[in-house]
Order: structure tokens, then C-alpha cells, then sequence
């Protein structure tokens, strides 16, 4: 039975037995599961709301900012990010607000429930880790979100995500036609998103190119330099029939690290000795040999992100169902495995 | 004579014979000559203005933002200010906007004329050049504003400045003990702030330490690694008594460019030619040999310029005097000029 004046938010969330919040991301055409949004709409039709008052009340609170939130700003894949995110941003008129986390779980939450507090118009966020907690607060969430970095399927944003194992893979098959057959792997810490996904990645990696794992060839330790030169001296110890022809290293910074001891140790990169590194920062370019590194594309990733909120902000009502971009990744084939000897030109800082 | 009513800005500038921003800036406590000052608290006692009204009202529309304007996100030197600054304002309370003006004057004059708009309560802002539009526009700027780059003396703002002469003074010693004479400088371009302020640095060096300035082994280019490789090749080109024993680059870039050349000419590094960057950036630890390196201290100068914007926003009636910080220099020696060839763990990207 239609009332007369038009129902609150309040009025077709009890009648539709859902949120408030439920209902203002209904109306406000941001993602919600298909069974909440066909409960708002029936409850809406029902109380004769009409459309859009509460659309055009948040249009006019437009802050024209939009939040970034990494977890440390620091590392170059965030920073590869923003660079691409700010000038996409800036082009539709929009501010960008930076938020730096620490890889604190509680600060990252609080990012997403500060949106309710309305200092931007929408947030791209970067989480360490993706918890029932996160989840929940995607679903509450009053703005727009862009997550980069995979979700389950079926959560309720955006999702803009890495493909750890094609890269992976890229690698270790150009190991394996260079003839390598004993391939170690130095990794950063397996309760990170990062480090689970390329331990599997390079599991299954080895299965698909039908090569043997020895697991005396894999160490895991931090994403830092000190781990690449601890590793690599653990690997070159014992007797050198045992020793890999090739190192996988889970970013550049262990690579990095297990370049100083192979040249330490007077081993030849890559004739005894093949390096690769992940993530293709500005070190990769920099170091001698130059270092081949598996890029999961951090800039298009964080293109991608911006542009899909600039969707959203564009036109809320279009689009309810949740996206999900998988970014391709690429080999950057450089000295540190007998590639291109000549130098890139990179950024021009001064 | 005291009128009844609390004098507006409008007929306090009138009075004093100021504009209105001038004295919405003394009001506010905000820095300005001494004699725009004196003539302003001068006119508002005598028209019986009542203090801190302007100043309260001002304080109720507070943003809790502060922002950084910034040539370029992917230039080193800004992201090392950038890391320090976001965590000083963060625990102040202050989120983070960040401007990236593309090394357009007009960008870096609408930042500032932006302020305006109250969007921000304060501004961090490293110009790329500083114009008679610039100080103008500083003049006028009714929020509080740091700049980290050298402004003239008797600038309305605190300023925030390295001090590249006693940096590369350090660098030219450092070579000059190593036995080396024969110096040889590649500098990006001069009519930039840092390639202007580092030739004469360089010039003023060699004249300090009574060294031979030779003009031939002066090389202007961009602050690009291509730079470092061309005049690298340039200098390597005439009779090998004209070569140089020593290079000191005007940006870590520049010298990886020249450490390409010198590996691919067999030149033993730092035996045959020493070579020294600028700016100390990430790449500097990064390089083979890893690269001494002046660091001109970015992330000081970072957490320097957001102390001082602190200080203003705290307590905006104390201190109208602006203030001038300098940053020490410091020269990080290492294997591409015989020092530690023990590799920095640097920073965990992953």
C-alpha cells in the first residue's frame, strides 16, 4: 500500500528487512548482492518511493576526493600505482587523498568505515590481507570502492586483481628454455597475500613445465635484500652438484640480494647462475647485471582501479553487478638471464 | 575613532591601505612583512576590532587536510619527501592530498590559488622555478604555506632548503683525497633549480678545494640515465690523457648511465674513473658498484616542512616571522668510489 509522502531510507529498510546501508547503496546504484537489491527495489515500489531523492542529496555533498589507501608508501609496487592512479584522477577533476595504512589491519578497516564520514567520493584501497572483517565493510560501505588485489567471488566491489601464477609461469618456462633444471625459489613471509600466492604460482609452475621441485631449493624469509643474500649463501653451501642453476626470487629486492653473493662468490650471471626477480620496479633496471623481473603490472592495475571508480562516480544508477579485471602479466627479459645487456633509460628523477 | 560594531576585513584593509588578504593573514597570524603588520594591527586598534573572530571562524571550517604539490609522484626525491611527511601529518590528525603539477608553472600557481577554496588548512609545496607570480601569489595565500626549495630572503613563508654547494663540496674533498684531479661534472638542465644551483656548486667546489676547472669535461644534459651514457662516451671520445679520473653526476641516473659506459669500455670503477651521484636515491644501493652518492636530505626536508606547517596550525597567533630551515648534506660513500662494498639492505617493496 503506497504511502503519500515519499518513504525514508529508514521506512524501505525495515520493510524490505535489510540495512540502511543496504538500501542507501541500492538506491545510490552502488553494488549489492542480487537478493538485497531485489528486496530495496520491491519494498521501494511498494512504499511508492521515487527515485533518486536520495541520489540528488548525495550528488550535492560531492567532495570531489578520492581516497587511495596503501599499506605503505614506501614500496615501489604502491607507488607504481599512484602514478598512474593520481594524473586519471586529477584529469576528471577529482583530488586524491593518500592514505598509508602501515599494514595495520585496524587502520585499514577504519578507512573504510571513515568513507561514512564522507571526505571522499569514493576510495581504491590495497589490503594486506582480506578478512571476514573487510567483507563486511565492503558490503556497509556508503561510497564507491575499487579493491585491488583478488577478493573472493561474489563480494560486493569492484575488484581489479593480479595473475601471480601466469607470471610465474612466464618465468620459470624462460628458465626452462634456457636449459635450467634446478631452479631454487627465495620467497617473503606465506601469511601475506603476496607470498601464499607466489608459493603456489611457483608450485604450480614447476608441475605445468614438468619440472622437479626440490624443496632444499625453496626458503622463504622477508621481501627484503637480506633474504636474497641469506638464501642464496644457505643454497651455495653444501656440495655443488646440489646447487641450482637458477634462482626465481619473489621480488626485486631478494634478487637484489642474491646478486651480491653470486658476485661475491665469483659465480657468472647468468652462465652458473640465472636471476630472476617480481614485480619489475625501477631497481630491476638499475642493478648489474640488469635484472630480469616478472611484472604483474602495478601501474595498469592501478589505472584499471581508477578508472572503474571514475565509472561508478560517473554513473551510479548503470551497472549494479560487481567487476572483476584481471590484469595480464608480462616477462621483462634483461642481462640477469642472458637478455637485452642494454640499459633502460627509467624515470627522471633529479 | 572606534566605531560600535567589530570592523570588518574590508574596512581594516581600507584603513590600513592593505589588501584584504593581507589582512585576513595578520589576523590569522599567518607570516607577512613586518610593516604590512604593523600598519594592519595599527588600523584594526584603532577602528576597535575585537581579536580573534576572523581566527575563530576560520578555525570552525577546518578541513583536517593538508596538502603536499609535488612536480612529479615518479621523481625519487619527492617520493622520499612524501614518505616522511604522510605519517608527521597523519599522527597530527591530517589527511594527506597530494597535487601533482607535471612541471607546469600554471599548475603549480592554480595549487596555490586553490587554497582559496578552503579544500585544505594548510600546503606543502616544492616549486619547480620560483617567479615574481609565485612570491606573489604566497603573498596572498590565506592559508598557512611551507616551501621546500630556496626563496628569496624576506619571502611571506617558512622555507625549507638543502644546500647543494656544501653537498658537492663535500663530494669534490671526497674525491680530491682519493688522489683524483681531473674532475668531470654532468649536470642536467640549467635553467631548472637543482641543474642551476649544482653547476654553481660545482664551480664554486673546484674553486674551494683549488682544483683545475676543466670546461671540456663539463657536460649539461637531462637528468635522464641517456645523459650520463652520451657524455660519458663524450669524455671517453679525445686522447686518454684527457680523461677524466673522476665523474660527479648531478643525479644518481646520470651516473648509472655513466657507470653503463664505463663496464662496457672496461673502465675499472672507482680505479680507473670514481664516479659520485646526487640525491642518494634507492638505485644508488641498487647499482654495481653501488654508487656513492650526496644526499641533499629529501625525506629531512620532508619531515622539516610538516613540523613547521604543525607549528602554524597549532598555534596560528604565535610567530608571525616566517622561518628558514637549511638541511645538512651528506655524502654516502660506497664501492663506486672505494668505499663499503657491503650492499644497504634498503628499503621491503613486494
Amino acid at each position: 500500500m503506497p504511502s503519500h509522502s515519499n518513504p525514508t531510507i529508514t521506512t524501505i529498510a525495515e520493510s524490505a528487512g535489510v540495512s540502511i546501508a543496504s538500501v542507501s547503496r541500492v538506491l545510490n546504484g552502488l553494488p549489492v548482492r542480487d537478493a538485497t537489491e531485489r528486496k530495496v527495489l520491491a519494498a521501494a515500489q511498494s512504499l511508492g518511493y521515487v527515485p533518486n531523492s536520495v541520489a540528488r542529496s548525495l550528488k550535492s555533498s560531492r567532495t570531489n576526493q578520492v581516497a587511495f589507501a596503501i599499506e605503505d608508501i614506501g614500496n615501489p609496487v604502491y607507488l607504481a600505482m599512484l602514478r598512474e592512479i593520481q594524473p586519471v584522477l586529477k584529469q576528471a577533476g577529482y583530488r586524491l587523498v593518500l592514505h598509508s595504512t602501515g599494514a595495520d589491519l585496524d587502520e585499514e578497516l577504519e578507512v573504510l568505515r571513515g568513507l561514512g564520514q564522507r571526505y571522499a567520493d569514493g576510495l581504491i584501497i590495497s589490503p594486506i590481507r582480506v578478512t571476514p572483517e573487510h567483507l563486511a565493510e565492503l558490503e556497509r560501505a556508503t561510497a564507491p570502492v575499487v579493491v585491488i588485489g583478488s577478493l573472493p567471488d561474489g563480494s560486493p566491489v569492484d575488484n581489479v586483481r593480479a595473475d601471480s601464477r601466469t607470471g610465474v609461469e612466464m618465468a620459470l618456462r624462460h628458465l626452462r628454455d634456457l636449459g635450467r633444471r634446478r631452479i631454487g625459489f627465495v620467497n617473503g613471509p606465506l601469511d601475506t597475500v603476496p607470498g601464499r600466492s607466489r608459493d603456489a604460482a611457483f608450485r604450480a609452475g614447476m608441475r605445468r613445465w614438468g619440472m622437479v621441485l626440490d624443496e632444499d631449493l625453496v626458503h622463504v624469509g622477508a621481501f627484503r635484500r637480506r633474504t636474497g643474500a641469506e638464501a642464496t649463501r644457505a643454497l651455495l653451501a653444501g656440495d655443488a652438484a646440489a646447487h641450482p642453476d637458477a634462482l626465481l626470487c619473489a621480488n626485486d629486492l631478494i634478487a637484489l640480494g642474491a646478486l651480491d653473493v653470486l658476485r661475491e662468490r665469483g659465480l657468472r650471471v647468468p652462465e652458473e647462475v640465472a636471476v630472476v626477480g617480481m614485480d619489475d620496479t625501477d631497481l630491476a633496471a638499475a642493478s648489474w647485471p640488469a635484472l630480469t623481473s616478472v611484472s604483474l603490472g602495478s601501474a595498469e592495475r592501478g589505472r584499471r582501479a581508477a578508472q572503474l571508480l571514475l565509472d561508478r562516480l560517473a554513473d551510479p544508477g548503470s551497472g549494479r553487478e560487481p567487476r572483476v579485471v584481471t590484469v595480464e602479466p608480462s616477462l621483462h627479459v634483461r642481462a640477469s638471464t642472458g637478455g637485452d645487456r642494454v640499459a633502460d633509460d627509467g624515470a627522471a628523477p633529479r
